[in-house]
């Protein structure tokens, strides 16, 4: 079983914010806690790879589970419809691999404590 | 000295995400780490409070230096332009208080593991 971990942010105009998901993603692979065997991003608009291209470029490097973790604040209409309308495209062209959505990010218990520090760390 | 934060989010049409930065800004304002006398919530576009209006209100019960956290992940155009533009907007109508403008919460360091974590609860 090989498995891969898909970052999907919405993707931005300015490219140095897709740059950063990227980055995290490249951080993330060599992670101590990671156990991932692949971890790539991607965008529902505005960058490459869509959800499906990612989806697909894991499986050929071998994936045969993938986990797409919606990499949002909160559960607006990209997380709710968009991420899942991608995903279940993914799937019909990938029958064959298994294709897990996690729940988005802003779902952490430690995002309030998060924006405590960081409001605190500004003073 | 009395002391707000602000945390601003995109802002969604689907009220139940907008919904979920006002609970998020509750749950600061109790908090145990928290220090700040007013917590609130405020949007970019398509919700309400707009950032000049949310200001405009913690001065008004009794603010007089502003912490205004973008809660996005991602250094994009909203992060880079749009927020500082808006709080700029809300210095010039509010003279006398000190606004600052907080790191987005995408720079917190813990976000890798938070990903690996939401990512591995999943399986």
């Amino acid at each position: 079983m090989k498995r891969a971990l898909i970052v999907v942010s919405h993707g931005s105009r300015r490219e140095a914010s897709n740059e950063e998901v990227r980055r995290l993603s490249q951080q993330l692979s060599i992670h101590q806690l990671n156990s991932f065997d692949d971890v790539s991003a991607a965008f529902l608009e505005l960058a490459e790879p869509s959800i499906p291209d990612g989806v697909a470029a894991a499986i050929e490097r071998g994936a045969d589970e993938v986990t797409v973790l919606p990499y949002f604040l909160s559960a607006g209409r990209h997380v709710t419809q968009d991420i899942p309308a991608e995903v279940d495209k993914a799937r019909r062209q990938n029958q064959d691999a298994v294709i897990r959505i996690a729940p988005y990010i802003g779902r952490a218990p430690e995002m309030a404590d998060i924006v405590l520090r960081m409001a605190e760390d500004n003073q």
